[in-house]
């Protein structure tokens, strides 16, 4: 399991652009900087609960987006995959060293 | 370029959990099951014209979460790197008969 905070950025990497404008705002501040609710909400002039409930319901649509499209689960499968195949290659470096690089960019275009 | 329903099955495969339920009878009877605006108009008892704009609708929303997420141009760039790798590897058997199948997954996994 993935500490929340990490896992909330990364699912905020893979499905930000589906959040409105606001969302990314607050989740950025809260999840990205590092700012308290009490921060946020004295920034942006609303209670602190509005920003607590607000982000609540942003995180809840990231947690549908990955229960609905699973972009994370996929690319830490792919990750695993590709270290598996290059320790299958560990005694083959000419071929493993060619492999390599097409094979980071297996995993990267995530 | 794809054909346009091509295009539209791929997408539909990528983001049709995103869709609402009817979003998805429609395409699927139209795009998949190839049934025509009037055969489903006449089938769910609303007009042509109202099966087409919804249909125009959901086209628009997954056109939209391409453009957002790109899940199918990565997997069309997947899969031409994979194909290249493995004509890199085509002097090398042993080496090619190991990487092919970890490639097919990473492909495979979208």
């Amino acid at each position: 399991m993935l500490e929340q905070t990490t896992e909330m950025n990364l699912l905020y990497d893979f499905y930000g652009l589906l959040l409105t404008e606001r969302q990314r705002t607050l989740l950025e501040l809260y999840y990205h900087d590092d700012w308290s609710l009490g921060e946020i909400a004295e920034h942006q002039g609303v209670s602190r609960q509005a920003v607590f409930e607000a982000i609540k319901r942003a995180q809840a649509t990231l947690t549908d987006l990955e229960e609905k499209l699973g972009l994370l689960q996929k690319h830490l499968k792919r990750q695993k995959i590709a270290e598996e195949l290059l320790q299958r290659l560990e005694e083959m470096p000419e071929a493993r060293a060619i492999v390599k690089p097409f094979v980071s960019e297996l995993v990267d275009i995530d």
